[in-house]
């Protein structure tokens, strides 16, 4: 019944191309000077294709079958190691990675829109590579040459994969609480430099089949270290040594049952006396980590957006198809396609998609500005852009991931209740992405307190100067930059009030700058399909922004409400 | 880890019996003339005790062991049908029947309140005695003598349990497209009158372990019928005769494998020349079935109100016990109670559910007064109430439900998408009750297109003039019945307005009823736990009833948007 994602790459070109002239702006980056329309074409019709042919087809199964664990081993889903190794062997895993370590040396934008495509596809397999790149920058930037030697040509090719082992049982949003213990070791085989002891919890990938190694970076606290999150080193501990034995430390104790994604492991992780090799300087871990957070939290923005398109394929698809009673005017039983209710979900859907790619897309090409723009201001303003848009898009997409899937659900009746449609897995999947990467309540403080409050809103006033909106979008950014500096006067008196309108703050922001990417797109319609953009902006403007106001009325009547106590309490303290 | 759901029952009765002094009200129909709050308080309490001890502890095994199916025989979990004997022989299904049935002649409200505790406790056991008391009354009402003296007596007291058997393959929604044949046939034994041939989906608890026998109630067309739902009679097919042998026409061909609920066989039956009764008049099957309408959709909107509280007693019990990060203005990590964002979505699930219980249980009374009220007047504004009350509160809290218990997911960060905790099995159960008993868009066109706009929105008029609301909720209240109105005048000249509007108009209805509802517990708080009230009123005020406005606006928008077509058409032709 139930027919796979196909990456729809005449979309995802089009919002590359004609919105946001990606060809130009890359090819005026020193390393892509080469890069054009036609590369660009021809390396996302090759993801597509693969995507759709080899992992799409694999989404059921991996589900249904799922992980298996006995005895410390993980046996993978039937065809995902194949699947796998088809993978790294046509050089996907390695697309955006530097020449010299055997990478294509292509674009982040590039990268982010392969795993869109295989997150949309196979939300499972897809954790498997998803913190690779992270893992090999990281390594590439802060890891000693015994270390780089080591692992990085492997980690490169994908070859062998990686692991971010942070969350332990009693630190999860709070990492500073971490107590995994890093002792340094001499005589060690291979330079290893330290052991490590502790217990890890949701490790994606933490034991499998799919590769011959894979590479934990494990956060670990150095003997007298400090308490908190300034206390945590970066250790890499392979499950097995440079020399083909097991490192005898390393254990998977358990994968989790889990509401959905059966097709990731999600492993505890116990460390006994393992081997490991100390990246970058004691205490700077998580400094080192976070190099990897811009694009990891894009990626998982991205996978948003995917199982947005993904669900919103299988509900068009089956609207087109169903009959059921009569849409206004119609004297037979109508296509349910017909009816408003459906069209809405539908179109909302659309809206998201589309215009969510705008923002998306814009940020895969400011994460490769942020480096290599060739003069300061740009890496500024790029680097600004990444670090705003970032949390927005991580909880906006994934909160429109979520309950857009479970919507297009709606549209198959009790027929998405059932599993034979596929539909309602992606809703099963896509819930993980509001609470993994940072949860979205996180990440609306990252983007309020931490990022706006403290500077009074300036740099996002400059991230949305640059968008140069015009009518009704600039008066929702400009109504935004107004909040910020509000927000910001009132917060060293009342410092609770960020944390209170932390949600609603995220929200406006995300409605706002969908509202610019809609008209990005709308100025800038595709030859073919017309009339899909239409319903995409109909659907924008009669049903997604209207929340705009609703979110801007709710920050405002607390704001009042606690600048009126706050004249209150200083008139009778006078 | 995960603690069972416990029925607070105190907070139940204080709706009762403070906010909307049931006991008076019903007290006032002559059959509950010795009602009184003691036998309220008594009958609570123990239906209480019974759900939290026998009932609560089996929800993670129907999840996880779930119902088994083999060669046409299905198997229930463990426990589960020692749990149902238990429940039928303590008099529980009975609570509503008529005495001479052998039931306890209790009001529906008694009912609606053990049903909303089932279904927090476990909502997959619950659905099979689900359509019993509906079943019950309709064979009471429309069955023959014959029929009611084999089938009545072991429905009245639970000992057997009934489907309703609607859906085919391509009827759902519109069950006009049935296409179950009953053919009249003569010399069957017992009395039976039609043999019965069709295929029929998504039938709960079509087969089972936990009774004796199972009485489908079957809607079919009988030889010469209309088309459409006008040409449906109903008839009872059951699993055994009346003399012990199979009715061998009766199959269970498989169970779904559904996103949830997965203690709960739905069933695909298959009737090939099934013995069966007549009920009713020829081809006023669907009339005999809406009779149980009202009862069966407020039976729905309880099971959203009564997951959703056991996802918040979850929710505030994990954020009472885990500590990560500093909520503002603490030095040390604190419990995740203390932050912002935990506190929004615990105190708005507790807006819903404390609201939504004045507002569902006021219906429960309604449907006591509309069968008993001594005055015809009485009776016509309680059967008003409910008419339009009950598409809108299956639809409003059904959505909380589901989306709310998401939210309450979220506290648990990545220990709420692990099975242990057993909040992710709420959201997944959760899911399908915004799609039975007619889905959430049918109910929001019932209410919009088939009861206001037919008559100008009086009836809706009526009903909220009758809550003698004051303040803010008047005049939410006033603007939902004035834009009934407008909407009313624009639909003979625009067809499609109603359906394109019926989704907003329903949730504005629902919170302008949920504004008074919060309103009128506050104005009568319990002496205990008064905190707990203000943090519902504050959820209510600050982050509830603001999409109030949006919309109101998001169909003033439309409705303008054709008014002004309409007229320039008008203007075009003259």
């Amino acid at each position: 019944m139930s027919q796979p994602y196909r990456p729809d790459t005449a979309r995802i070109e089009h919002v590359l191309d004609a919105v946001l002239q990606a060809p130009s702006t890359l090819s005026a980056l020193a390393p892509f000077a080469d890069y054009d329309s036609a590369l660009q074409h021809q390396v996302i019709e090759a993801a597509g294709e693969f995507v759709g042919r080899t992992i799409a087809p694999l989404s059921r199964v991996g589900d249904e079958v799922g992980c298996r664990f006995e005895a410390g081993v993980v046996t993978m889903p039937p065809g995902f190691r194949q699947a796998y190794q088809a993978f790294w062997q046509a050089g996907w895993p390695a697309l955006s990675h530097a020449a010299e370590d055997g990478g294509q040396a292509l674009p982040m934008a590039l990268e982010a829109v392969l795993y869109e495509m295989l997150s949309a596809a196979n939300h499972g397999w897809t954790m498997a590579p998803g913190v690779l790149s992270g893992a090999y920058e990281c390594l590439r930037h802060h890891g000693g040459q015994s270390v780089r030697d080591l692992f990085l040509p492997k980690l490169a090719t994908g070859q062998w994969l990686a692991t971010m082992c942070l969350t332990e049982p009693h630190a999860g949003s709070d990492l500073g609480q971490v107590s995994t213990r890093a002792t340094p070791a001499e005589d060690l085989p291979h330079g290893a430099s330290h052991l490590i002891d502790g217990s890890k919890i949701f490790i994606s990938g933490g034991e499998h089949d799919l590769t011959d190694n894979i590479i934990h970076l494990v956060l670990a606290r150095l003997p007298g270290a400090p308490a908190g999150p300034k206390g945590l080193s970066l250790f890499v501990a392979p499950k097995f040594l440079p020399d083909g034995r097991r490192n005898a430390g390393v254990h998977c104790d358990r994968i989790e049952e889990k509401m959905g994604l059966h097709a990731s492991p999600t492993c505890a992780m116990r460390f006994e006396a393992a081997m490991a090799w100390q990246v970058g300087q004691p205490h700077r871990g998580l400094a080192a980590m976070f190099i990897m957070m811009n694009a990891a939290r894009l990626h998982v923005a991205l996978q948003g957006l995917g199982l947005l398109d993904a669900a919103h394929q299988k509900a068009a698809a089956y609207a087109q198809e169903r009959r059921q009673m009569r849409a206004p005017g119609a004297s037979q039983p109508s296509l349910i396609a017909e009816h408003p209710a459906v069209r809405r979900i539908l179109w909302t859907q659309r809206a998201w998609v589309d215009a969510g790619r705008v923002l998306a897309y814009r940020t895969a090409i400011a994460l490769d500005q942020a480096r290599l723009h060739p003069d300061a201001q740009g890496r500024e303003a790029a680097q600004r852009w990444c670090a705003l848009a970032t949390p927005i898009m991580k909880a906006a997409f994934t909160a429109q991931g979520f309950a857009g899937a479970s919507e297009c659900l709606q549209v198959f009746g009790g027929h998405g209740y059932v599993r034979d449609w596929g539909i309602e897995q992606i809703v099963r999947d896509a819930r993980v992405t509001l609470i993994y990467e940072g949860t979205n309540e996180i990440q609306a403080l990252d983007l309020l307190a931490r990022k706006v409050v403290p500077d009074g809103g300036t740099q996002l006033a400059l991230a949305f100067a640059d968008l140069k909106a015009k009518g009704d979008d600039a008066r929702r950014l400009d109504r935004v930059v107004e909040l910020a500096r509000r927000i910001s006067w009132a917060a060293p008196d009342h410092a609770d009030l960020p944390a209170w309108l932390a949600d609603d703050f995220l929200r406006a922001c995300a409605l706002a700058l969908l509202g610019w990417a809609g008209s990005c797109f709308r100025a800038r319609p595709p030859a073919i399909d017309a009339d899909r953009w239409e319903e995409a902006a109909h659907a924008l403007q009669y049903w997604v922004l209207p929340e705009f106001e609703m979110r801007v009325g709710i920050m405002e009547q607390r704001r009042a409400t606690v600048a009126t106590k706050g004249q209150a309490q200083k008139a009778a303290a006078a």
